[in-house]
Formats: C-alpha cells, sequence, structure tokens
C-alpha cells in the first residue's frame, strides 16, 4: 500500500510581507510527500535533485518515512530553484525566478519497486512526464490524481488533453477550471472538465477553500481562517498530499472519503502556511492535527433548520 | 415579534450576460423583506417611493404579508433608481445610474406601531439616517443588524463610527472588511472591526459564502454552486433579511440560531440569484426551501476523521 509522489524537489526564495527565506528546501513533491507522511500513508518519492542538493534535506524526508529510492541526483546539474514575491494581502505572488535546471531534462525512470502503486499523485509538471509516470506506474491499477496549471494549459493542450483522459482526479485552482473550461461559472466548468476525463474535479480557491465534484454532489470546504499566514508557499501541494495520503491509508475513494480527504488536506495546508518552508509539516503533533481537523469540522457545522 | 427592515424600495434596470430586465421593483428592502416573510417572520417595512411607484408593487408586497403602514410616498419625487450592468462572470458589476430621487431627502419618521421592533435589519443607507432609526426604534431594546458600504467608509467615517458603535451585528462584503480595518487578513479584520461595537460580524463573499464571527467562533458557509446564475441583484440584501428574520422567528441571537440563520439567509439568496428581480422570493415554497437548506448542509458536511 503506497501513494507515489512526483514533481519537484526544489530550492525555493520566498519573500512575503513578513520576511524573506534564501534557498530552502521546497518543491511540490516535498511538501506533498511531508503531508502524507503526517497522516502515515506510506509515500514513494520520484522527483529529481542537482549536485547541489545537500544530504540534510534527504535526511528530513527520509526521516519522516519518505521512500526516497526514487529520489534521483543529477552531478551534471544544478537543483530545480524557484523564487517569488507574495503581495500584501498574500492571495498573490509575483514569480521572480525560475530555474528549470536539472528539471529540464528529467524522465522519470520508477524503480522496480515504485510500478504498483494504489495511488498516483502528479505534482504540476509537463503532462507529457505525467502521462510517462502513469505508463510506469499502472501495475496496481492505480487511482490517478493530478494538478496542472495555466503554463500546460495555455502552451500543450493537446498533450495535457491525453493526460487528462488518463486522469481519475484532477485537481486544479479556479482560474485554472474556468480556462480549461472556458466556462465562468465553476459547476458548468467542473461539467466540462470532467468530461475530459477525470471523474472527480476539485477545484482549490486559496482563502476561499475549495470545492469537491464528485459523483451527483458538490462538497464545499472553507479554508481555516488563520490570524497569522506567514508564506503560502507549498499548501495547495500539501492539500494535494494529504488529500492522496487519506485516500491511500483509508483503502478508498468513495466520495466520503474524498470529503475527508480534503478536510486532511485543508488541516495541512493551513499548518504550512504558518511558516516559511516545510518545517511546520516536519513537526507536527497528531494532537495538533487532530485540533485542526476537528477545528475544521466545526467551522461548517451547523444545526438542523426548517423553512417554516 | 417583528423585524423592522429600512432601506430602499426601487426601481432596479438591470443588464446580465442573460438578458435585461428594466424598471423592475428592487432595492435592499424590497429584498430583505420579502426573504424574512419567506420564512413567516413578521416585517414592518420602512423606505420611501414616489408618486411614479405602481400600488401593484405596493400590493405584492403586501399581500405577502409585508406591513406596509411606513412605506411612505414622497408624491413629489420620482421612486429611487439604480441601473447596472454585471459582468461575463457575474461576480463584478457596474453601476450605469444612481438616481436618489426621493431617497435624497428620505427622513424616516416611524410609526408608532414601528417602534418596538425586536430586531432592526438596518439596509445600506447613510449612516446618520441608520443612527435616526436606532434612536426611534429602541423601545424594545432591539438586536440591531447593519449593513454598509465603501461610499460611507470612505465619506462619512465619523458618522459611521457612532452608528457602528450602536450596531450589534454588521453584515459586509469582504473588501469593505478590509477596507474599514485596514487589515489584509480577515481574521485580523474582524477583531478590529467588532471593537468598534459590532459584537457580531458577518462577512459576505459572493460566490465563495460568508464567514460569521460571533462569540469566540468562527462560521464559514459555502455560497450554494448555481448553475444558471440569471441575476445575481439583491442576493445581498436577502441574505441578510433571512438572516434577521430567522433570529426575529426564532427569538434567539446565539451563535447557533445565526449559523441557522446564514444558512437560511443563503438559501434565500440562491433562490434570488435564479431570476431577474425579486420573482422567486415571491413564489418559493416551503418545499423547495427546505430542499435548498437540506443540501446547503450536506454541502459541507463530513464525517468525523483522525490524524492517525
Amino acid at each position: 500500500m503506497s501513494v507515489l509522489i512526483v514533481g519537484t524537489v526544489a530550492f525555493d526564495t520566498v519573500e512575503t510581507p513578513f520576511g524573506r527565506a534564501e534557498r530552502i528546501l521546497g518543491g511540490s513533491a516535498t511538501y506533498a510527500s511531508l503531508a502524507a507522511r503526517a497522516i502515515g500513508a506510506p509515500v514513494q518519492l520520484n522527483a529529481v535533485v542537482g549536485a547541489d542538493f545537500p544530504d540534510a534535506h534527504i535526511e528530513a524526508l527520509t526521516s519522516r518515512g519518505v521512500d526516497c529510492e526514487g529520489l534521483v541526483r543529477d552531478p551534471d546539474g544544478e537543483t530545480f530553484f524557484w523564487a517569488g514575491r507574495y503581495h500584501y494581502d498574500l492571495n498573490t505572488r509575483d514569480t521572480l525566478a525560475t530555474h528549470l535546471n536539472v528539471l529540464a531534462t528529467f524522465e522519470p525512470d520508477l524503480p522496480a519497486s515504485y510500478r504498483s502503486p494504489e495511488v498516483v499523485c502528479l505534482g504540476n509538471l509537463d503532462p507529457t512526464v505525467q502521462g510517462s509516470v502513469i505508463d510506469q506506474a499502472s501495475g496496481g491499477d492505480p487511482l490517478v490524481i493530478a494538478d496542472t496549471m495555466n503554463f500546460w494549459i495555455e502552451n500543450t493542450p493537446d498533450a495535457l488533453a491525453e493526460t487528462l483522459s488518463r486522469v481519475d482526479v484532477l485537481v486544479i485552482n479556479d482560474e485554472e477550471a474556468r480556462q480549461l473550461s472556458n466556462e465562468a461559472n465553476l459547476v458548468r466548468a467542473a461539467r466540462a472538465i470532467r468530461e475530459l476525463g477525470p471523474k472527480t474535479l476539485i477545484v482549490k480557491k486559496g482563502e476561499h477553500g475549495a470545492l469537491l465534484f464528485a459523483g451527483d454532489e458538490v462538497f464545499a470546504a472553507p479554508a481555516y481562517p488563520l490570524e497569522d499566514v506567514i508564506d503560502p508557499t507549498g499548501a495547495g501541494d500539501a492539500f494535494l498530499g494529504g488529500f492522496a495520503g487519506h485516500l491511500v491509508r483509508s483503502g478508498s475513494s468513495d466520495a466520503e472519503t474524498m470529503r475527508q480527504g480534503i478536510v486532511i488536506g485543508s488541516a495541512l495546508a493551513s499548518f504550512v502556511c504558518e511558516a516559511f518552508g516545510p518545517d511546520r509539516l516536519l513537526e507536527v503533533t497528531d494532537a495538533e492535527l487532530n485540533q485542526r481537523i476537528g477545528a475544521f469540522r466545526r467551522l461548517s457545522e451547523v444545526r438542523e433548520i426548517l423553512a417554516a
């Protein structure tokens, strides 16, 4: 039983109104893996780093129980680097630098032990790379969960369509959902996107929470109203990892389990926002997590009501 | 037992991507009153109309049980007129015309029977007018619920501060909350605003739902994911009227009752969006409303979850 997480392991330089962090551990696969591990889901990580990536960072992942057999080191290049600056409201950011480095030529070649996962969790990557992972990991007929972004919607629509036809759960933000479907209304957007392949759609709305379209139902989860958002980097990836991790450990992907997965993913994402980098994911305790999950459920709890 | 609703009764001309409606019945007090009546709350309406206002519109209100003794007709002027055009996504709109007409000189003078309500519901009006209503309606020590908007925050901050000190529940949108508090973070904004007077704050977020800050708790309600939004005009006012109406009919203003009031207000607001004008509020049945309220509760329902 495991979730295969494929994405980036990176150096991030992040500026927010509350400070700056230089070349800290980042990347979609880092946040997703640590989030899944925080709830005890077995994680197999596939990503590439460069010659400059410190062993201490790998140690941080393995000490949390992330299987790093598939974490490839490319000795001829540098680790993927991203730099960004958040605006005053922390809901929008500018990308200051994206150095693909070793990611530019990364072609996943999964270890034998990675080829039969129950769940495949694909971070935002070239859809062709995502498709190659689905090919290699198809041994156990896994549930495929994928992220994507506007860059691929605009620049590689055909490759994206091909990959989407093989995705079970697509996780994107509201702007991307509108762009991918050409529909302003999210209910219509969701219907159009689900006709492209993914039976289930999760729309992330940042500080406004997330919507799950699964089966005939919609589930609306608020975001946790945090007073001190320090750095939202990685929150979406932790959400994805927590969601995927909950499906794996539950051995189920029915709509109820997905609702729970969204609450767990949201709780984990809220911890990520409380500090720069993935530090809170590395140290969060079960007690803290249970407390936050309980607060999440209480957040939208309401007694039965009659119209008249 | 009654809720006193003070606001505008108006003619609206509305353009959306789905059509245009010319000089239809509108106004904050119209929508709020009909919403409160739809759940059976006794409503006393105070507003002004001009010589041009048709008896048929008044009849529409009285036939739904709205007490219109305080609906004043000013024979020397025309009814308040608003025209607006919604953008493609229906979340933003441009105001094309605002003719205050009889509203410019409106000074509420409540009938004797209106002076002891349990709840006062003040639509978006000059804060000085809102203050005058609070003075006149203070006979029964009512709970005061008020709306306001950026115009008053920018142009009459002192009068607004004076009125806010007498308001129990303030209902504004997220942009106004940030503007009023000078805080980007909504949790901090809520704390700052609650120090100005209102013990309870409701932040409306349009298609993203609403947040209630009451006592030590936050309640997050999603908006109902409608596939066909035809005209959102009046949705916020129906939300307010439904919320106030539920408090009145429950004889309570504790946090649980307010949570329910938000769900009821949201359900009523969702009906308003389904057609031009207040038609859906005039015809909605208890069965339809109960079905929608049930769907609302199901929308954010999730089973208990443990971290590990």
